[in-house]
């Protein structure tokens, strides 16, 4: 039987399957969720069982548990390591959706709900290509899965677990379907990653909300102050304004930037889809550029004083914001993390006390592009799509990938199946049903040429 | 009877009348305690009644309703005519009260509870001196007293109230209790006060959340936009930059800046009790003219982004603040509010649209101290508190103090027992039971005196 056929005629279950996962809201941000991380990672040991694993266990780490499955053919076989997530992004603002969240609605040929892509239907994808693979007779390796329920609050407790367990983690290369292609039309495997750091800020001027008549004009607002101390970190030209940020960032090189300049781009369309006028970065770059290769500083969140409805007119007492800056290969994490913290620290007036925690981070990442399981990966990505996909680099950060390699000394191949219009991490997330059965075919394909 | 005498005897009635108040949440920022406004103001009713007035009403407004009252003693004698408000400011954010809000608690001789000070208390020693001064067969002039629910809002339908009942309200001196006097040792009487422009910015950069990985460094984050924005509108002087800002402001006379030098303040104590290790604000003045003479811009409340807990990686697509002036006379609050409006549309980029709503505004005051009134104010409080009060300009606005003036063509003599201490529009507020009690014998006096 052919691979196409195989996915055909099972494409119904393949999707149930999906939907099973899906419906339970595994939630990483939020503590309230703890058991529904549990209940998630279950689900995942029956399909992971179900789908051709010989063995499967739901194993316990200082947070939530990892998903951990193999299929053991031959000692003397390569072994692929596959990594995923079960772990989501907090569906907020929920008024945005139009429909639940957590429970999948198929509509224009696309799953709607928080996970469709990110990373349930991307993870399928590979659980899916596996099965396919094994029961066509095509699988030629060892094949291991660890499914976590942290990536997207940063994988605290994954390195841990990589330590404790190298023996068992041991692989040739790991595959991962977490990433994007550059446009549906153009299928692209991606060879980089940006790393990642992100802190939250605390200012606290007076000791409790004033009333602004009596106090305003006299006393620090640390909501202005909070204001004064983030625009400051972006100059006029888009540079970021810490001192020793850019000290290890490697200028782009000639080559770099050419293959940048030939992966298609629509500014207008780009600019659309988004509905703004106007791109903004920093100087001398393109917009490209600026979102895979350049390191960022974004502010993520920002919170103080009154918010409630109508007027209220206090001095706050408090303020605070989440930021996080996007750092390129060579950048390291945790250099970054301290320089910020002391800097704003340092600049911040003595009229306001200033706390910053660091909530989570990771080093970037490049894959060489004469790997056996990229060329095995660039194969199966033509067969299926018809056309030789692009080695891009890419803006988006998954911390745990350097990790690997610096912890199992093994390279990742970052063989993912979103796009852009998927509105990962927003309301009304989605995966367009012809890519998760294309993924699927990928990764069967993968199997049957490495 | 002595005024203190009759105060004493019915000292227990005076707090349970004023409790009674306190227990209903009469929050007008808030759509949902519609019901309770007119709970308010019906209990408020029945105690202007119970007090003396010969003829109370809960009047409909556009708004919230006005409880007016009367007690028309001899057509030929001048009519006192006594503001005060029955809303309060919403109690948020609650973790930092130290009992239930609404629920009145006596500790270390005051009063806790929202609106034990502004305005509950400080109107029930209004109407506790009418009592006192009625029973004692002191009264020799008409009063009439207006209670409205809607002043922590900025008034929004009083002046149209004002406008159709003219005739109802005619009246030859306006008295209200809802200022703060210097000290606890100083007693004062307010001569100026401060106006007010309020208003909300919504930016909007892209037209959803984004992932910071995707789009971070192409895309203008509006939030970063936001805190540039605002923090722009202060220089490093403490000046505001909005153009024209200044140009209604009255340098302060030299005879002035004497008197507010008299005024008593301890630095070490002011910072102590706010909790702040320095200062700041617009160079060139004191503290106390700053917070009292010149116009201030204030950030009250900033939200956008993530706000939850732990690290979500987004570029949001929106970004609010609720900002105030406060303004000296002279300034037009509608003036200033179109020259900010009209500044920030125009300073915004073109990365990002902007909206600029104004929530509230009124007026700056001054009164004149050779009135009769304010002559009879002194001498009452002199005998209360044994010290002739200070004529003092404050910080905080009453907008509608000026519209009275406007439409009614009243001054008013602002005869206010708050103290800074009392931490009114902050959690925790209090109301000392002593100046309570001698708020009630000041009325009473000045009822004797006038």
């Amino acid at each position: 039987m052919e691979i196409k056929e195989y996915i055909a005629l099972n494409k119904e279950r393949f999707l149930e399957e999906l939907f099973s996962l899906i419906r339970i809201p595994s939630i990483s941000a939020k503590q309230e969720y703890k058991q529904q991380m549990t209940h998630c990672a279950e689900r995942w040991k029956e399909i992971l069982l179900s789908s051709g694993a010989q063995w499967a266990s739901v194993m316990p780490t200082q947070g939530n548990p990892v998903v951990y499955a193999e299929k053991l053919i031959n000692p003397a076989a390569p072994t692929v390591l596959v990594y995923g997530h079960y772990d989501v992004m907090p569906p907020e603002p929920l008024e945005l959706w139009q429909s639940d969240p957590f429970e999948p609605v198929i509509s224009n040929g696309r799953i709607y709900a928080r996970g469709a892509d990110d990373d349930k239907g991307q993870a399928m994808t590979q659980v899916k290509g596996f099965e396919t693979a094994l029961q066509l007779g095509l699988l030629r390796c060892n094949v291991k899965f660890i499914i976590e329920g942290e990536e997207e609050i940063g994988s605290p407790s994954l390195e841990a677990f990589c330590r404790e367990h190298r023996e068992l983690l041991k692989a040739d290369i790991i595959l991962v379907s977490d990433t994007s292609m550059v446009s549906p039309d153009v299928p692209s495997l991606t060879t980089g990653l940006r790393g990642l750091a992100y802190w939250e800020i605390e200012l606290t001027g007076p000791n409790r909300d004033l009333h602004s008549g009596h106090f305003g004009g006299a006393v620090a607002n640390p909501i202005h102050t909070l204001c004064q101390l983030l625009s400051g970190i972006i100059d006029s030209n888009g540079r970021i304004t810490i001192p020793g940020f850019y000290d290890d960032v490697e200028d782009l090189s000639l080559a770099e930037r050419d293959m940048i300049a030939r992966v298609p781009f629509d500014e207008a369309q780009y600019k659309a889809a988004i509905g703004v006028d106007q791109l903004q970065g920093e100087a001398g770059y393109s917009t490209l550029e600026r979102n895979s290769c350049r390191p960022t500083f974004d502010i993520c969140g920002i919170w103080g004083g009154y918010t409630g409805q109508g007027a209220k007119t206090i001095l706050p007492s408090k303020a605070f914001a989440k930021v996080s800056c996007r750092l390129v290969p060579h950048q390291d994490h945790k250099k970054i993390e301290k320089l910020f913290a002391d800097h704003i620290v340092r600049i911040a007036p003595p009229s306001v006390k200033v706390k910053v925690t660091v909530l989570h981070g990771g080093q970037g990442y490049v894959c060489p592009i004469n790997l056996p399981a990229y060329k095995a990966a660039e194969e199966a990505m033509h067969t299926a799509f018809g056309v030789s996909p692009l080695a891009v680099r890419r803006g988006g950060s998954i911390p745990i990938i350097s990790s690997f390699e610096e912890i199992l000394g093994i390279k990742t191949v970052l063989m993912g199946f979103g796009l852009e219009q998927n509105a990962i991490h927003s309301p009304n997330e989605s995966f367009p049903l012809d890519y998760f059965y294309k993924g699927i075919e990928t990764v069967a394909g993968f199997y049957k040429a490495y």
